[in-house]
């Protein structure tokens, strides 16, 4: 990856500074001062014994009279897999797990609260290959499974709630398989897990070849430190799936995704969509990404005229936290694992609704009333010709 | 405005250039090479004259085997206001015509098809200082009034759709007030119009000192060049606002906006949420601002602790299209009147449709029954607590 652009945000700092930076800033991050967090240096050392990146960035909020601050400590991991893509199930499984507890031991010392990985972040994104073995090999029981219990014992000793987004095997269920996120608590017990919504068709993620949209409505959990819930990956394109964690109260949503920045990639979408969601909603988002490149070990096609070939092309990282008035941090960068982290005052929240009213000026009703109507077989839609009078 | 920063585009052009440029375009406007249109040495000689900008951008499609391609040139205008705002209501709107006049001649003999003003374009936006004198007056019949008879013969000069956003006095029904979208056709005719479905209660823009929520729904202008809606200003917060538009067919959506720079402005939002829009509904989007500086006669107060002042701070332009792949050309400058033309091809719309399959994923049964019952009084949110099992 050594000839990959390491970010915007490095393109950004080695070519502009004083007031072009100041003003770049202010327009696109939303303001001119990232408000960066300082870590200890242990946690600098132990990134750099593993090479990976670490960054905090602060979001604090007004004071209030009647209520203290909310300050939560939140992380979210990128990384790229641990093993070639043909060694064992288990074997590939274990090189991830080594890899990302060096990084959430580093949160740990950082005394983040809440930590939410990538999607599928314990295997390779072999949907593409379209082939069942040995991936489906990769499920696991969401409250049982070998990287939940893995989990668990991090979770307890850091007293950290962790998202993680897994295969799961539906044994209740004939065995079938979901795309779920399961969220553990401080104490390590599984408070709940959540079914992927929306499962993309687009080039070469069909993953509707291996699992069926959620069945999980939109659950919010009420963790110690905050309620949290996660848009998994393709529904950060689909507003109506933010809107409802919104309206079932969550504080801060995740979107743990894998996607890439090949031609007609989703790069450039990637600052619009988990922005727009925590605009609208008036809640913190962090959009998470997978790093690197993954060979397999047979070719596949990508149903774009193009030869058979064996990786996807780079998933580009750049996960980010923004807050619910729409001002992000810097991104982490496109290519390297990394650890970012977010002080944020969750009290920001409710002033920015107070402030914008954008719930109260949503009109509920009369889009219930509109979009009742678009189900209809025989919908006729609210098109005016010049010759309609 | 000397002092103010022209654009990031100018921010970026100044300072990036070779590699660097192309992945900073390719990341955040979505592609290296912006397409720049030539346009005609008449139009910059105009321009030029008149103190505008004026700038042309190609948003093509691939080619089909059944359809032939549907290209249409689209303009949208920005442009300060033309008089000092004591100056007779009339000879306010005057001036502005004036000025206006010679940005549509441009368009028109650029071969321009559809045209769209900022939001109010007619008048100073002045309902920061809650004065109803002079301002009300402004207000004219949507079908009848001087603007809509001044945009008449335009239209049927250049065979030209123009959507024209004004305060309408709907004398039919006891002479209230609307912030109202009139869409005349190339013929002349008034085909329809549009009332502001959502209107802010934020910082300086409480509008609902003037006008209420609109009733006329979400219509779409089946106009001889393309489907268009208008998503006006504060409704580019609002999701469901956009999505509705798109269920209805439109091809274009246009928000024409009036919102400032100041602290706690939207200017770092205003990439994200026509983007945002353009992307989940697979629809052509634009977004246009008002420009400069309004002082008005009397001074007001913005409920934000500060003292009393006379203008609201910079309306920033920087009006640009973004296309349904979510890939937007640079915008016009943050404090000059300019013309903004995008040459683009309606066919890309079913294409990003048949590619991202957005619509067909986005289980809109699903959410009729979820919104409905958030409508309910005693609504009982999803919420997964530690101790539930």
């Amino acid at each position: 990856m050594d000839n990959e652009t390491q970010s915007l945000e490095a393109i950004i700092e080695n070519n502009l500074s004083g007031r072009d930076l100041d003003e770049f800033n202010r327009i696109y991050y939303g303001r001119k001062n990232h408000l960066e967090v300082k870590l200890k240096d242990s946690s600098l050392a132990a990134a750099k014994e593993a090479d990976f990146e670490v960054a905090a960035y602060a979001f604090p909020a007004k004071k209030e009279q009647t209520r203290p601050p909310r300050i939560v400590k939140v992380g979210v991991i990128q990384h790229s897999i641990g093993a070639p893509t043909d060694r064992p199930v288990n074997e590939q499984k274990k090189a991830i797990f080594d890899k990302v507890k060096k990084i959430i031991d580093v949160a740990g010392q950082e005394g983040v609260n809440i930590i939410c990985f990538q999607e599928l972040w314990n295997m390779p994104f072999a949907f593409c290959t379209r082939e069942k073995q040995p991936w489906c090999e990769f499920a696991e029981s969401a409250e049982e499974g070998p990287t939940t219990r893995f989990l668990r014992e991090l979770a307890m000793k850091y007293s950290m709630v962790i998202v993680s987004s897994i295969l799961e095997r539906d044994e209740k269920h004939a065995d079938i398989l979901w795309n779920t996120a399961v969220v553990i608590s401080d104490s390590g017990n599984v408070i709940g897990k959540h079914r992927k919504n929306h499962i993309p068709r687009v080039g070469d993620f069909n993953e509707s070849n291996y699992y069926m949209e959620g069945n999980t409505g939109h659950p919010v959990f009420a963790t110690r430190y905050g309620k949290i819930a996660v848009n998994i990956c393709f529904g950060r394109h689909h507003v109506l799936n933010w809107m409802m964690f919104g309206q079932n109260g969550a504080e801060i949503v995740f979107n743990p995704s894998a996607t890439i920045a090949a031609e007609a990639g989703s790069e450039y979408m990637w600052n619009i969509e988990a922005r727009n969601a925590a605009i609208t909603n008036c809640y913190f988002t962090a959009a998470i990404n997978r790093v690197g490149y993954e060979e397999f070990p047979n070719e596949f096609t990508s149903a774009d005229g193009k030869p058979a070939h064996k990786d996807l092309g780079l998933f580009y990282g750049s996960s980010y936290f923004c807050g619910p008035d729409g001002v992000r941090c810097p991104g982490l960068s496109r290519t390297k694992d990394g650890l970012l982290i977010a002080v944020m005052d969750l009290n920001m929240n409710r002033q920015i609704k107070d402030r914008r009213c954008y719930y109260m000026t949503q009109r509920l009703d009369m889009y219930v009333n509109s979009l009742s109507r678009v189900l209809d077989l025989e919908y006729k839609p609210q098109v005016v010709h010049e010759n309609d009078k």
